[in-house]
């Protein structure tokens, strides 16, 4: 491993391409549970979290992220989820690590030991407390002598800056990335200035990942960086967006939204979104390039396949899947055949088959935020009279 | 094994679930190629192929179809396939039957092997050579003491008559599953026509995959089941749809729809779809539920959830899915945990978040049928020349 | 005025081009009420009626309707109405006539007096006192010396049996359309057997008017005009349809549209449908070729411009409109008078500004018709208790 | 007449209604030519356009704007159009004065004489040409004793404070009002710079008209509003949208549209829309409300509803239409009963009816601005060759 070139140095000669998230595509195949979203499955059935890894990198993903996303003690507490007992926090990080390690041996990737927000920040908890969470993660990653650090899915810079705080003491190259979109953080702070004061707490690489689809996570990108070329500030920058269309989506992102998120198929981005996509990062300047939520290996196959030129490679899952629909050249039918060829897709605007249902949605817009009430943690389940409660607020809102 | 109920039993005592299409789900997953559209993963990755099939089982499925689709001997040499030289036709099915049953025996699964139309029937080439591409997989399940047999995915009855024949000399219950809407079959034999004759060649289940939605499917099926009790004829009913809307289809299917295959995202399904659906199947008498391309486990768990009472069962992936958005109780937002519960799910009409794609498309429609020169098998790759001639064609059209 | 040629003798010559609908044009311009839509503006605002009939006219239109929708005395003095008290049915009906009239001398038009569906009718009080309502109305027009009658709007055959009846007694040429769709009318007789008994009945054009777009209704004239082929009888078509979009309406059409009647803009037709109106219509073989509720003078004027080379002759209007958008070469904007011709006109899709909204809705469907006591005869207005019955019955079904 | 209110008086006490727009109205009448889009039916057809001045008076229009609209001697001796020649500018704009006039006085309504810009200004021909093209029109109506002037429809502020230079002269009262949405003029000024460029020229009412839908529109006066309030200046508001759904539109507006302007009926605004246009006209101050293309007296008169309480009355043409769909209570049918009341017509999100269509279109977007060859004023028709050429070009943008 000693001569495997670490992320920075990656970046600075090129495209680091990320992999997709995890938690959605694990709930589809059955191994994650929409609601917590926690990963107890790097102990219950690592062979899926193997294979969801070892899909990703062969569409082209150089990052392995151990799949440690909401894996602080806190939030494996936390209403009524019982992961934190039965396999501990510990448990939980340690086996993503050796995962993440074993895959990215298989090729030559790089494994990311991954933070996210926490309960204990949005029950107002304070610094010492929340950075505790943090700091227990940390220790794991340290021991599994992960190549880097990515303090993801922040609605709070403030919190994030904490977190960032924690991770830059391991030593190791740390990345910081919010989920917001155009409008800035849940308090209010833009994007620009969120960029600037992730740059300034120390991070090496600052960005955005999930809440908004690809191009709306771009136009929050181009504010971000705006703001850092005022001050002079040289980090580089991530992208790792849903692929979900979130047009409709306000400050929230897709949460929000009433389709999510059981309801998200229609807005599910095709492969040729993704071409797209990569190529605005691309120019844009962003060198780590990947997904979130929603993403599946073929759509970081088509970032890969998008920017082969600029990387000088194909990435292997290529072998089954030409550039631009070339593997319908041999199709049966001659009218697919005849959709061989990038004109084609690039031009179709995919119709939706559903003819009940709008191109756009109200997202709710509750407006509660880190501190309020009805957001703090709570160890029990939630019962039917709190959900009852929970819908009359939402008929009137 | 000699204990477990075969298909037949099965089907007279209650609802048998079958799993998901292999083709799209591992096309997605960088296993499978699209054009060709053939199973040398079993060879090439057979933890792919094994992970896609225990995803099924712990979903619900009680059949592991061996992943034999288009695994003819002349559909894996056709226009530049090199599968048939590099594995053999006798390879990749006796793979995709061993990694069947290894699965099935993680639980009490079947297995079976199934067989699709032929480049030999398209290109005219008579029943004894058609005939003999079906002998050669039947061979190979015989051998491997599958539990069953499935012709799927076929066009045209008086193939899929051929198919039956030569299953049943297997001694195998027979299940005949044709890929066609209420419009029925490509050389304008109706759909209830279509049953009859399944049925009339010795077929011990029939009915329809592929091709359409859910509930055009079943619009199909009505029109089968209607003419079979015309006839008198009792045989169980199969359903194995699409998980794409396609509201817009006309007789040749999705395949006509110019979003096929590359751009059919927002058409997916969502899980609610499938509780509908699985009810419908349900209500109309069918007892072989299972799905086809675009199907992924979430799709058929919801199947399972849907029918849970009538089986007396949840599948063994429940564990990380609760009912109707069960899960949801335990999300951060509150405005999400508003969301748990079955009424909120039922009525939500997806918005697509595109703005410029409309509901329906207008299909292709070259009205080319078996027989027609531009559908006959070509050992050789298409050329570009082969590809230009045909776009202008599109063009026209 | 004799030596003005007849209907009938028109009809056998070529193609008769029909107006549009007044109640819903006249609505719009503040003239007409909607819920009663009856025509009492023709004694209260004779300006507005002359000024529409003569749009129509210079459009092209060949008939001048007198306003006498709806205009039967049971209608005039139902639910809460007053015009058959303040103006009395003949009143209404006189005046209707002298305006068609005035106008129909400004060119060489015909005059037609109307009859439609009536209250008795519906509060099922029987053949004799509905045809009672007919003969006062068809007293005025014979009075008036019109030069046809037309019964149209009627949803129930029968009810237009007796109409037609009373309407030969006076001699002259009957026009007999109901508002009917492909599915037949409210009792569930097919559209074949309606047009089939309109024509025994002795109508000598019948055909379909209102209800559906102009489609939908092609759709319904071809299944009447097959079932008359079948009985070898010999009459006209008449085609007057909306021009509002309905390709999601059932049986009862644009009524249990959720948008009826005050929402349904984004239907409204575009002067290129009425061109592929005109000329699914020419090609069926219908000869009266007209509107109903929704159409504008430009959408006949479009019907008279596809037919120009048929007819031999351009309405007058079309001085001030150039076919297939010829005027725009006058246009300041050089990429608008990039938009004069046929070809860009004929393939826009145009996109309805509206991302919140569907493409289609589901109809109410209450499954109410004639006899039905929700539906009798009522002098008084409905009262708000009334009404709030109603809308539980909405939400419930 | 020496009683009758002054417009700066009435604004000052409460809300002008402003009518609709007469091109596009009388457009689909039959009256007036797309493309060159010219007045002269004030000659032509005076009972057609007395006969919509009627229509908006009664739908509670305080204002008879005069059918001048684009008669600058200039424009009406454009591309082809021979009305300069056969009319005469003062002819025009003398027999629309005496129109206006003559329909004010069957109510209280003022008459205003109305200016817009140029062909001479876009074709760069300098202040004097162009102020000079107003003088004629301006004379005329300083002759008719009009009582106040309205320079409406400027894509650029320059031209437009050329316009109010020489309508001050007057002495009347002058409202300027633009073309533009809330990106702003054609040369890139703001839209607040707009306003106060305006405002400093010495207009009294400021505001917006056509080319963006009501509330986009709402949006441009917003950042009006606010730059006049921060420099201290105190004008009226006032605003004329389009009555199209344009939320799709680039900076040039609805001419930028695919649909424009043939095939712009699904974004037809309903009355609905109107109401909630007109409160929030209300709530920000705007007091001059009125409507430009695509507004129908109804949707004059929903204006009028929504503000009876307001202006303490409601307009004449309410005795055929009672508020929030009042009238409906009279309807046949229960369930059409069943929808009278504001909550239903709230609430609705009318279907398009076209599943074939999207929700929102690309904008061509040529980027040609005043002065560019491309725009200059030609006496001659558009030849076909240039039409080609013109084609061509939209192919490529």
């Amino acid at each position: 491993m000693a001569t495997k070139k670490g992320l920075l140095q990656r970046l600075d000669e090129g495209v680091v391409i990320g992999d997709g998230g995890f938690v959605f595509a694990l709930e589809k195949r059955g191994y994650v549970k929409a609601g917590p979203w926690t990963p107890e499955a790097t102990i219950e059935h690592p062979e899926a979290v193997r294979q969801l890894h070892r899909e990703f990198l062969r569409a082209g993903a150089d990052v392995m992220q151990a799949f440690t996303f909401y894996a602080s003690d806190d939030k494996l507490a936390n209403r009524g989820n019982e992961s934190s007992k039965k396999y501990t926090c510990r448990g939980i990080n340690d086996a993503a690590c050796r995962l993440a390690r074993e895959v990215a041996e298989e090729g030559d990737g790089l494994v990311a030991g991954g933070l996210s927000q926490t309960p204990t920040y949005l029950s107002g908890l304070g610094k010492e407390k929340t950075q505790r969470e943090f700091q227990k993660q940390v220790d794991v990653f340290v021991e599994n002598k992960v190549d880097f650090l990515i303090a993801e899915y922040f609605e709070h810079v403030e919190e994030m800056e904490w977190a960032i705080e924690v991770c830059l003491k391991s030593g190791m190259p740390v990345v910081a990335s919010m989920c917001i979109g155009p409008e800035g953080d849940l308090h209010g702070i833009s994007a620009g200035e969120c960029g600037v004061r992730m740059a300034k707490a120390g991070a090496h690489v600052v960005g955005i990942n999930c809440h908004f689809d690809p191009f709306v996570t771009v136009q929050g990108l181009r504010l971000m960086k705006a703001a850092l070329d005022r001050e002079g500030l040289k980090v580089h920058l991530i992208a790792q967006p849903l692929a979900f269309h979130t047009p409709d989506a306000g400050k929230q992102g897709f949460i929000d939204l009433p389709e999510f998120p059981f309801g998200l198929e229609p807005r599910i981005c095709t492969r040729w979104d993704m071409h797209k996509y990569a190529r605005e990062c691309y120019d844009l300047g962003v060198r780590y390039i990947g997904g979130c939520c929603g993403f599946e290996p073929y759509h970081i196959r088509a970032v890969a396949e998008e920017l082969a030129k600029e990387r000088g490679k194909f990435p292997k899952g290529c072998e089954k899947h030409e550039p631009w629909a070339g593997g319908l050249k041999m199709h049966t039918k001659p009218w697919v055949r005849a959709r061989a060829g990038r004109e084609y897709w690039e031009n179709l605007r995919p119709s939706s088959g559903r003819p009940y249902s709008a191109a756009m949605s109200k997202p709710d817009n509750w407006g509660v935020t880190a501190g309020d009430d009805i957001l703090k943690q709570k160890t029990a389940s939630t019962t039917e009279d709190e959900i009852k409660l929970l819908k009359t607020k939402k008929t009137k809102a």
